[in-house]
C-alpha cells in the first residue's frame, strides 16, 4: 500500500554517520567517522562484579517496572555529583534519569516546542540532535561557531529575527563536531542574551568530564540564576554507551513535564543499567576512572595531531581540542570536500563530511570531522597517513 | 520564570495508575491497581547465568553503541518467533527492537500522525497509550467495547465521521483494562473496515502469549494481506518489565521510518537487556517458561474470580478473562464509582477507576480495573473481601 507518513517525517533520513558505521562495520575500514567511546575504557571487571551483586542482592528491583523519574539512589548520587563536580546550586531543580542524553534532548524539545517553533543551535552541531528536532517538525536556526563558541552578534540577530524561538541548544565543552570549547565570557554572553529574549537554554554536556588539558570552564547550569537552563549529562562516554543511561537536571516544573513525556515514550529507563551506573558511582573510584579515560583520549588526540602535523599538507587546518572525542579539519577551497571524503572512504578511511552537521546540509562546507576515540593507535597513524596521501592526489587533481 | 510549554503538553498529567503506584509503594496498600508482572515469574537463575556469560564472552558488544534496529541475533530470533507462534507471513516486513512496547506504540503514532490527526481506539483502552497519543497532540476517537471486541457499527461510523484518521489502535487479546479478547470474526471485521477506509492498524499484543484457557485467536498481523498492520510485542510480561525490551513488526518501509524516529529518541535500546532476551529465547525452554507463567496467572485469576463470587454482591458484574493480567468490574448505578474507589483506597485496597481508561476521562463510568498479577494470593483474597465490605457499606449509603 501507499503509506501516508506525517509530513514532518517524509524528508527524514537516517543519520549519515550511523549509516556510514553500519555499512563499514566488520570490514577493514579505518573508523575515523564514529563517535564511539574507546572500548579499552570500559571497566569490564567492575561491571561484571556489580551486575552479579545486583542480580544476587536485589534482582526483583532490577527486573520489575520502576518509576519514570529513575532509580532513586542513582538520582540522589547524580544530584550530588553535579553539585560537587560542576558547582551547580540545584535548589528548585530536579534530576531525572533518561535513556541516554539523546532522550533528554528529545524530551526537552518535545515539552517546549510545537511544530514550526524554532531552536537556535550552533552551526555546525551534533547531527543526532538536529535530526531529533527535524523529526519533531521544529525549525532550526544555526549560529556560526568561532574559535571560542557561537558568534554572539549573530546569536542576537537570530533571537531578533527568528519567530517562536523556544530553546538555544549548545554543546559548550569539546563540541561535537568541532572540538571547540565555549569560553566563559561567551557562556555568560549567551546566558545574558537568553535572559534578554526570555528563551530557555538546552546545555548538552556528554563530554564535559573528558578534559585532558587546560582548565575547566563552568557549565552554563552553574550560572543559571533565573532557572532557564536544562542540563543534560550522560554515562555513554565515561562508563558505557550501550547501557543507554543519561540524565537531565532542570527546574522542578520542567522535570515534571519531561517525566510525563518520558512516560509516554518508554515508561522508564531499563533498571539494571541504572543500577550498574549507581554502583559505578558509589563503589568504584570514579575520579580515578575518569583520569584514566582522559589519559587514553589525551594520548589518542596527541597521536592524531602529531600524525596530521607530520603527514598532512599544512594548508589543511584543524582544531586542537582540550577534551572530548573529535577534531575538525578544514580543506582549502581548491579541494572539493565531498569528493575528498569519498576518495578517503574508497581508500579505506571513513570520515564524516562537514555539511552533515549543518542546519542546511546543502550549504557549502570544506570541513570534515575526525574521531580519535574509536580507532586503535595504529589505525590513527595509518588513517592519517592515508588521508594525507588522498589529499596530495586530490590537490594534484589526480 | 514562567515556562511556556508546548500547547499539547499543557494539559498532560502523569498516568493516574503510576501516581497511585508511586504513592502506595512500600506501604501496606493491597495493590490491585498495578499492572506489574508477578515477580515470581522472573527466571532469576537463568538471567543471572545469561548475564554472566554475556559479560564474559561478549562484553564489548554489550557495552558499546549498537545499531538502532536492535541486536541482530535477537531480531532474527524474534522474526522466527512471530512466524511460528502466531503464523505470521513476514514477507515484506521487518522486525526491530524497541525500548518496551510503549516505545513501539509511540513511534508508530509519531511516524503516521501530525498534530490534530485522529487515532481510533477501543474505549476503554490502555491509559499509557492514550497519554502517549495525547502528548503528541493527536485526537482520540473511542469505539465502545462489546464482550467480543469493538462495536463494528460504531467503528465504521467513526471511520466515516472523524477527520484524518491515521490509525486504529487496539489490544485484541486480554485487553487492558477489560480483559476482553476480540473474536476472530470481529478481527476480520475490523481489518475489512481498515481496508475499506484505507487506515493502518496498530496491534498491541503484550499479553498475547499469556492465555491460560481457551483457544488462540489469530493475531491481526496474520491476516494482513495488504500490509497495513503494525504489530507490537513485548518481553515485559514474559521475561522482565524492567529490562524494557519490546519489538515492532511492520512493513519494511514503515520500519525504516520508525528506525529514523527511534534514532532521535534513544539511539538504540540498551544492548545488555537485548542480549539477555536473546539468550532467554535461544538457551532456555521458552515454551515451558510461558506455560509456567500462564499457570501462575490462571491460579491468580481463578482465585480472584472465586473470591468475587464468594464475597461480592452479585449486582457487581465482572469479566472472565482467558488470559492476561486484568479483569473489569461494573458497579450498579446506585453506587457512585469514584466514591467507591476512594473508599477502597481508604480501606487499604488500590484499584483504578474506570474513567481513567476513557478517551474522555470526565465521561461517566461505573467500572473499575482489577489486577491479579501483582498481588500475592493472600492479598487477592483479602483485597476482594475488603472490596466486598466497602461495597456493602456504599450500597447501604454508610
Amino acid at each position: 500500500m501507499n503509506y501516508q507518513f506525517a509530513e514532518r517525517m517524509t524528508a527524514m533520513k537516517p543519520s549519515i554517520i550511523r549509516e556510514i558505521l553500519k555499512s563499514s562495520s566488520g570490514q577493514s575500514v579505518i573508523p575515523l567517522a564514529a563517535g564511539n567511546p574507546a572500548a579499552e575504557t570500559f571497566p569490564l571487571e567492575a561491571i561484571r562484579s556489580f551486575t552479579e551483586s545486583i542480580l544476587l542482592e536485589n534482582p526483583v528491583a532490577a527486573l520489575q517496572y520502576g518509576v519514570t523519574e529513575g532509580y532513586e539512589p542513582l538520582r540522589e548520587r547524580l544530584l550530588q555529583h553535579v553539585q560537587q563536580r560542576f558547582q551547580v546550586d540545584t535548589t528548585g531543580n530536579s534530576l531525572m534519569v533518561v535513556s541516554g542524553a539523546q532522550q533528554g534532548i528529545e524530551l526537552a524539545s518535545k515539552v517546549f516546542c510545537s511544530e514550526g517553533d524554532t531552536i537556535i543551535c550552533e552551526s555546525p552541531s551534533f547531527i543526532g540532535s538536529l535530526n531529533t528536532f527535524r523529526a519533531a517538525g521544529i525549525r532550526l536556526a544555526g549560529v556560526p561557531m568561532e574559535d571560542d563558541g557561537m558568534d554572539l552578534e549573530q546569536l542576537e540577530a537570530a533571537l531578533k529575527r527568528e519567530p517562536n524561538v523556544k530553546l538555544i541548544y549548545l554543546i559548550p565543552s569539546f563540541q561535537n563536531p568541532t572540538g571547540i570549547t565555549t569560553s566563559l565570557e561567551k557562556r555568560k554572553g549567551i546566558y545574558a542574551l537568553a535572559s534578554k529574549y526570555d528563551v530557555m537554554i538546552l546545555e548538552d554536556n556528554p563530554y564535559g568530564e573528558l578534559r585532558f588539558q587546560g582548565e575547566d570552564v563552568p557549565v552554563l547550569k552553574s550560572i543559571d540564576t533565573d532557572q532557564r537552563v536544562i542540563y543534560v549529562g550522560s554515562f555513554s562516554k565515561v562508563l558505557s554507551a550501550g547501557l543507554r543511561v543519561g540524565y537531565v537536571l532542570a527546574p522542578d516544573e520542567v522535570i515534571q513535564k519531561i517525566a510525563v513525556a518520558k512516560q509516554g515514550e518508554d515508561v522508564h529507563t531499563a533498571t539494571l543499567p541504572q543500577m550498574i551506573a549507581h554502583r559505578f558511582m558509589t563503589e568504584y573510584d570514579y575520579d580515578a576512572h575518569i583520569r584514566l579515560v582522559c589519559e587514553v583520549y589525551r594520548r589518542k588526540s596527541d597521536l592524531m595531531l602529531q600524525s596530521l602535523e607530520q603527514h598532512m599538507d599544512p594548508v589543511v587546518t584543524f582544531t586542537r581540542p582540550d577534551g572530548g572525542l573529535f577534531l575538525w579539519c578544514e580543506l582549502p577551497s581548491s579541494v572539493p570536500m565531498l569528493d575528498y571524503c569519498k576518495q578517503a572512504a574508497a581508500s579505506g578511511v571513513a570520515v564524516v563530511p562537514g555539511n552533515a552537521f549543518l542546519v542546511n546540509e546543502s550549504e557549502p562546507s570544506q570541513a570534515l570531522r575526525l574521531n580519535f576515540s574509536t580507532p586503535s593507535d595504529d589505525q590513527i597513524v595509518r588513517g592519517i597517513e592515508i588521508l594525507a596521501q588522498v589529499f596530495e592526489k586530490a590537490k594534484a587533481g589526480i
